[in-house]
């Protein structure tokens, strides 16, 4: 049996993995420590494709044992948007048992001091890294996202988002030096002298409310942010995707106890149907911090409620793409159905709203009425999903039925100008998949008004024809004052307009992806380089990451004694 | 006359400055550049004590013009604590022509960048340093202060304070870089490549919300904080304080408007007597940032009411020293007694309970009994004040009658150590000044709970007896957790006495001085090394300053293009 590392092993083995990603939030350049290729796992210990699916397989209709305090039952419904159920159970919390527990590892956590629990840290996220392949099947059968997908987004990427927490919250916590000499010159006297120490202390527990749709990518900022900076970390993950959180839970407890920490520095809070513990937890006192990706009414109540917290939030918007004039016709149609298709439109950034002026777009094709260009546009999203193998990959599966119900009702909002078609999928029949709809709207028509300005979470477009790109502008800028935005696309050749978009996003704190053609696309960001969000519109109070997504989370406390 | 100074010639200037000012921030080790002695002024241009007393004498008796839009009548009713009426006006805004005219100049405010806007702070700071003299006058006879301290807090101090946080502003604003170029390979492919630009925009306009006893002190931070993230600062001082932040203002329109930028950045908010225009403004949908210092009600009100905005609050605490043991008796005693008499007790770190072992403290004296701690202490407070000239300038006035009756209240919660006497001031016979008043308690009953449980804001101190030192810390760990603290202080020469402190500190995140004994004293923090309050317990949501008081006042923009 191999020694347990310590923390002095973990600083030698994950310090030069530290500093790249400090450079990397420093320059925003390309970086990731994490292979994106499935191929590139299942060497070193990490797990390859065939192994990743037997450890997933293995977990199925079991007892997901995780030695918590205060476990009072089991629980667990979780069924695969492909189909099967998964038949696990986790342990249910008495959250006054498990709670309590939770801090009394906290003393020594904060006296490790942030170097220790930055590579701490790391290592949780290596040996998830190394998992990759059974996450991707756990976030594939909870959130319905293809398999690539699944790998991608709920692995290295969001590994990435996790690593990229961790080096933020490292550097807030070291621009204050640990001791400092203090002396102060009194002229032909004595300085005076005194000896001063500072210290990271930590807020107290922070509770992560995990979503449905990317229990990953969207749980790990927050998770490893606050425990970076002293937290411990409750992971309240949704009922729907549980096993994804649950198993990093289970990685962290493991690493924690391995390097001679308290696993009770983090636990997992799975609830019984219909039980709604977000809420309550959320405004327990020993709760400081609350990270939350969800729906805008419960963001908003637990900005509201949870006042005894720092919240960080990530709710709907509303996202719009200006299309006013490109020099890439066909490759801002293959960008944009691509955009559309991606895991059937429900990504929180998915453009929604297509603003094009009535009278039409110059192109490097030539002009294209609004009409050209929205049947164009629904060309492309068909002649990319035809292929039912292709499209399968693409689409995922509908994550719930009220997607489904969304996404039929929006057919009757307008002029269908792209119908949504089932997709078989022939390893999983039971899977809901479908194309995309896209729906002409009239912008200048004020019952249009409640389509185009609500979030319609799901595979729905509307492409809005407007009567000048100056009033697409004016929409954008009031779409995202009202109803928040989490990307915003523009296409356009011409400077002036392009420099009207921009300001629009400056003032309206909004993030901007201009002219994408080739393989990048605007709901996807890269850690380490691109901001998830602004923190300054209503869609979110905090951007994926910045100093201010860590900054709070722990509080520094000064000792000064005389000399 | 002279050019007006360009962003060019003001980062010549002031580059130097400020790259001191990161340094310091970053080694915390002693510095300032605005000097604390008088007598450094008179050249280059800045007043000196002569100058600045005429300077501040012909504002008397005037209307203070500050050329804003929106002016609508002409307010003001400033009464010195030392007895004269200051008769000055103050333009009152119609807040409907105000807050939009402020939004005016905030792109051009924005597109300067972080640099330029720091350096424009620089200036203002520089411009309020060459007239501290006067700053001195109009800070003592609207907080009572004596001249000295007003000098010297309401002066050089606060300039610093202010300076700090620029420094962190800037930091704050530079940690993401202005472009990127991004390129992620793709194998044998091309990689994908875009170009990024980031820029930092203001959330929308400050509310600086002042109080009575340091106008500029408790204000400088807030308003800089937020004008160098690119807001524009609304500037509501106290009504009994409005003159210090009414010439910061205008300091900062001259500026500004001489650097090119838009006046109407910065603006007085005076009000009516009665009009409580604080509620009104901190709730406007224009207002994202508030700044405040004061009352716990109001402060409370504040986080719960102005959901718009970032809410930034110093409130009440309730402080602790915790008296152990000394190797230094008799400096212990010079050191609390100055505690207690500066500016009367006036201040929101001033130590209110005294927790002392009811079986007497090990000192380098000999053992000395709590009733000759107490008794000790009575006569080091005497000797210090026993000149009524010293006393005077060590005291001050009593800020408003609010204090004078709750020091008068206070001489029956239990058995009087030293009685409050009321010293005479020679030049200003109408001041209210008071020596500070000593009560014995005993911890252990529970009726006088509530004495020392609740701040008792002036001169008045309790020297609450305890079973021991143990007890001593759990009460200060349940003072600070219920009450708040912005200070606590110990003396002891027990290291697991000591340590034990430090634990209960660092649990409460609350800032402790150790064993003070000479010039050094627990009510004064240093800028760019001291932090001041921890933001970590009820006393204040946040610490002055550090990363989290300016990470939230902006967010960062991402525009991406194809490369």
């Amino acid at each position: 049996m191999a020694a347990e590392p310590t923390a002095a092993d973990l600083i030698v083995k994950h310090r030069p993995t530290l500093d790249q990603a400090l450079e990397a939030i420093r320059t925003r350049a390309y970086w990731s420590p994490h292979p994106e290729h499935p191929k590139a796992y299942g060497e070193n210990g990490s797990l390859d494709l065939a192994a990743g699916k037997s450890a997933y397989d293995a977990l199925l209709n079991t007892r997901f044992e995780l030695d918590q305090p205060g476990t009072d039952g089991w629980v667990g419904g979780e069924v695969s948007p492909y189909g099967p159920e998964l038949g696990i159970t986790y342990p249910h919390a008495d959250a006054d048992v498990l709670l309590p527990a939770m801090k009394a590892g906290q003393k020594a956590w904060r006296d490790a001091g942030a170097e220790v629990r930055a590579v701490v840290c790391l290592e949780i996220l290596k040996r998830i890294s190394d998992r990759s392949h059974e996450f991707a099947h756990a976030v594939m059968h909870t959130s319905g996202q293809a398999f690539m997908m699944a790998f991608q987004a709920g692995g290295p990427h969001a590994q990435d988002r996790g690593l990229e927490a961790v080096a933020y919250a490292y550097a807030e916590q070291i621009r204050t030096p640990g001791t400092a000499e203090w002396s102060k010159p009194q002229g032909k006297r004595d300085p005076l002298e005194l000896h001063k120490a500072f210290t990271p202390v930590p807020r107290g527990i922070g509770l992560v409310i995990g979503c449905n749709t990317f229990p990953t990518w969207n749980g790990f900022p927050g998770l490893f942010a606050s425990l970076a900076t002293g937290n411990a970390v409750l992971v309240k993950p949704h009922p729907r995707a549980v096993l994804p959180l649950a198993l990093t839970v289970r990685i962290a407890r493991d690493v924690l106890t391995e390097s001679g920490f308290d696993p009770n520095l983090v636990a997992l809070a799975a609830e019984r149907p219909g039980e709604g513990i977000a809420k309550t937890l959320a405004t327990r006192p020993e709760i400081r911090i609350v990270d939350y990706t969800g729906s805008t009414a419960f963001g908003d109540w637990l900005e509201a409620n949870a006042r005894q917290a720092q919240v960080y939030t990530e709710k709907a918007g509303v996202n719009t793409v200006i299309v006013d004039s490109t020099a890439n016709y066909q490759g801002m149609l293959a960008n944009l159905a691509f955009s559309l298709s991606l895991y059937s439109g429900q990504m929180c950034t998915t453009p929604q709203n297509l603003l094009i002026p009535r009278d039409g777009i110059d192109t490097d094709a030539g002009p294209k009425s609004y009409d050209e260009v929205v049947a164009d546009l629904a060309r492309a999203v068909d002649g990319l999903l035809g292929d039912d193998a292709r499209a399968n990959g693409l689409l995922g599966a509908l994550v719930n039925p009220d997607v489904k119900a969304r996404l039929e009702a929006a057919a009757s909002l307008g002029e269908v100008a792209l119908a949504s078609r089932a997709v078989t999928n022939p390893e999983f029949p039971d899977a809901v998949v479908r194309t995309p709809l896209i729906v002409k709207l009239d912008g200048t028509k004020p019952d249009a008004e409640s389509a185009y300005l609500s979030e319609c979470f799901g595979p729905v477009s509307f492409a809005v024809a407007v009567d000048s790109t100056a009033d697409a502008v004016a929409l954008l800028t009031r779409t995202v004052r009202e109803k928040g935005a989490m990307t915003v696309g523009a296409y356009t050749t011409d400077a002036s307009v392009e420099a009207a978009i921009e300001e629009a996003c400056l003032e309206e704190a909004a993030q901007l992806s201009l002219n994408l053609t080739g393989g990048v696309y605007v709901n996807q960001t890269a850690a380490f380089s691109d901001f998830h969000g602004s923190g300054g519109n209503p869609a979110a109070n905090a951007a994926l990451t910045d100093g201010a997504f860590v900054a709070s989370r722990f509080r520094v406390v000064e000792v000064r004694r005389e000399g």
